[in-house]
C-alpha cells in the first residue's frame, strides 16, 4: 500500500491490472470479465442494476437484511417497479417462495439477492435460487457476493449467475475503495437496450477499457497494488483451503457465542460473519464498546432495528483460529463486565475444541 | 497508507474524518461542507451535476479540453439540454463570450468549467467567469478544481462559486480513490427539486452522514488516513507558500521547454501542468516512452487529437525545483535521442535561472 505509485496509463499498471483481472476471475470462478470500479460495494450494486435493465422494468428484490433491502432502494431511486420479497431479518430466502412469486409477477427483468447478508449473518441458498430463476423466468439473477466471494463457493459459471458483485475490503482483506462486477453474456445482451441515465457507472465503457487492462477513469491505484498481493496469497492457499478455513473459523465463533448463552441469529449462518443476539437487558452497543476500549478487540454491533440487540463477529479475510479465541475471550470478559454470570473460559474452551475438531 | 486500518463506523474514524473535513475547507477556502466521495474526479463531476439540476435543464459547458468537454458528456448522458461553449484546445474561456451566450440562451441552470484544464495545461479565468455568471444569470457555476485547488487560488466563498470539485491524487499528493464536492447554500436550495435518478451519488444522503463525520457508504479509508497527513503538510507550508511553489515550478518548466525549442500549448498556462507541442516530425509518445524507459522520468503525452503532439510535465503536489531540473534534463536527452539538434544543458540552465530568479 505504501509503495510508490505507478501511473494508471503506463505499461506497468496494465501488467498489474491484467494480473489482478485473471486472479479475480479465479476467485469469481468465472470466465466472464470481472470489472473493477472505484467505489464502495453499493456503487457496484447500482452499476449492476442500471446497466442490464430498462426504466420501468420489474425487479424482485429478496430482503431479509440491510443489504438485501438496499437493492430495492436502488431500484426505486431509478423509478423501477420493485417487487419486494420480504423476509424477517435473520431468515434465509425460500426458493419455493421465489418460484411462486415468479409465477405471479409478469415479466420480471431481474432478481436480486445478497448471498451472505452481512447485517444478519444469514446465508441465502444461491444455487437453489438460481435454479428457480432459470426454470421459471427470463429474469437475470444478480447476486451480491460482497461477503461471499472468497469465503464460500459461489461459482458464477457453474451456477449460471448473471451478475456477481464483490468488494476489496472483505475476503480480499485490502482497504476499501474498489468494487467488482462480473456479468454473463446473457446480461451483456441486455446492455444495449438499457436506458437508465449514467456516466461514471456505464459498464459498457469500462468493459472496453478494461479489456485493454485500463480503466475508464482514474482507479484507486494503491488498492489495486495491494489487491494483487492479496489475490496471490489467496491463490497460494487454494480455493478449498480458503473455504475450509472460513468454515472452521465460523464454526468456532458460533460454538463460542452459544457456549456463552448467546443465540445465533441467522437461520442458516454465513461463514463470513457470526451475528448473535445478546440476552435481554444487555446492550449490544455497550458490549462492543467495552470489547474495543477495554480489551482492544473490534467487533460490530447490529444494524437497523437490531442495532442494540446483535453483536457481529467478522471472520472474513485473513483470519485464523487464534483470532476467534481472542474475540470470544474478549466477549466473555465484556459480558461479565455487563453483569452477566459468565464462567470465564467456557466460550474459549468451546472455540479450542472446535478448532482442533474434538 | 500502510497503517492498520480503522473501522469506518468507529469513533477513531470520526475523529480523523472530522479533521480531514476541516482541513479540506481550508484548502477549498470555504465554510461550505466539503463532501468526500469514494470515486474518481469524474464521479464527483457527475454528482455535482445531477444533484443540483433537474431533468431537461439547460447547462452551458465550457469546452477547450478533455475535462471541460466531459461535463457536457455527463449532461447528455442524463438527457439534459447541453449548450456547448466550444473552444479550441489550449485556449482559455473568454468571459465576454460567456456573457453573450448567457444573454442568448434562456433559463440556464448551470455553467460548468474546468478551472485548470489538465489535457491542455490551460487556466480559465474563474474569477471573471464567476462575475459574468452572477451578473447575467441565475445559473449555478460548477467548477472542476481537480488540478486547481491547492495549486492556485480558487477561493470558493470569495468568488461565490456554487460548486467546487477536487480529487485526492492531485495537489493533495495521495493515491486516487477519493473525490470532493463542495456546494453553496444557493446550490443546496435546488437539491430538493432535483429529480435525476441516483443512489450512490445522492449528495443529500452524504451531507447528512458527513455532518456527523461519517460516510453513507464504506469510504476508501486508507486514502482518508493518508489525506490527513498530506493536508497537515499543506497547512504547515501555508497557502501562499504552496501557491508560490507551484508558480515557481511552473515558470521553470515553461522556461525549460521553451529553451529546448518547444512551444507552450496553453494560451494562459495553469500552474499544475505544462503542456508543450513537440516539433513537427517528432512523436510525443516516443519522447515520453524514452524518458520513462531510458531516463526513469515519467511525464505524460497528449490526449485526444493531441495524443502524439503534446508532452505534459506535471508539477502539481509535493514537487520542488529539483524535480523540474530532472524532468527538463530527461526531456533534453530524449529529444536528442529523437534526432533533434538539442544543445545539452540549455534547458536545464534556463530552469536553474528561473528557480533562483536571475
Amino acid at each position: 500500500m505504501a509503495r510508490e505509485l505507478i501511473h494508471h496509463r503506463g505499461p506497468q499498471f496494465k501488467e498489474v491490472f491484467g494480473e489482478v483481472h485473471q486472479r479475480l476471475q479465479w476467485s469469481f470462478e468465472t470466465t466472464n470479465q470481472v470489472l473493477s470500479l472505484t467505489c464502495s460495494g453499493t456503487g457496484a450494486f447500482e452499476a449492476a442494476m442500471i446497466n442490464f435493465t430498462k426504466r420501468g422494468d420489474t425487479v424482485i428484490c429478496i430482503g431479509g437484511g440491510k443489504f438485501g433491502e438496499r437493492w430495492g432502494e436502488v431500484g426505486r431511486a431509478y423509478g423501477m417497479n420493485v417487487v419486494d420479497m420480504p423476509l424477517p431479518w435473520g431468515q434465509s430466502a425460500d426458493p419455493d417462495e421465489l418460484r411462486d412469486l415468479l409465477k405471479k409477477v409478469p415479466d420480471v427483468a431481474m432478481v436480486t439477492v445478497s448471498a451472505s447478508e452481512t447485517s444478519t449473518g444469514a446465508w441465502h441458498p444461491v444455487a437453489e435460487l438460481a435454479n428457480v430463476v432459470r426454470a421459471h423466468s427470463a429474469a437475470l439473477l444478480a447476486v451480491d457476493g460482497i461477503t461471499a466471494v472468497g469465503v464460500q463457493s459461489v461459482p458464477m459459471d457453474e451456477l449460471g449467475l448473471d451478475i456477481l458483485v464483490s468488494g476489496s475490503q472483505k475476503a480480499f482483506g485490502v482497504p476499501p475503495g474498489l468494487a467488482f462486477v462480473a456479468a454473463s453474456e446473457r446480461a451483456w445482451e441486455r446492455y444495449p437496450e438499457s436506458d437508465h441515465p449514467r456516466y461514471y457507472f456505464d459498464l459498457g465503457r469500462e468493459r472496453r477499457a478494461q479489456a485493454k487492462h485500463q480503466t475508464a477513469f482514474t482507479p484507486a491505484i494503491s488498492v489495486v497494488l495491494a489487491l494483487r498481493e492479496a489475490l496471490a496469497l489467496m491463490q497460494d492457499e487454494g480455493r478449498q483451503a480458503l473455504f475450509e478455513r472460513h468454515a472452521r473459523n465460523a464454526r468456532a465463533a458460533r460454538a463460542g457465542v452459544e457456549a456463552l448463552g448467546l443465540t445465533c441469529f441467522a437461520q442458516r449462518p454465513s461463514n463470513a460473519v457470526t451475528a448473535a443476539l445478546v440476552p435481554e437487558g444487555v446492550s449490544a452497543k455497550e458490549v462492543v464498546q467495552t470489547m474495543r476500549e477495554r480489551y482492544g478487540v473490534t467487533i460490530a454491533g447490529g444494524q437497523g432495528d437490531f442495532a442494540d440487540r446483535l453483536v457481529r463477529i467478522g471472520h472474513i479475510g485473513f483470519f485464523d483460529g487464534s483470532d476467534m479465541l481472542v474475540a470470544i475471550s474478549a466477549l466473555e470478559q465484556a459480558l461479565r463486565d455487563q453483569g452477566l454470570d459468565v464462567e470465564l473460559g467456557k466460550g474459549v474452551a468451546r472455540v479450542q475444541r472446535e478448532l482442533i475438531g474434538v
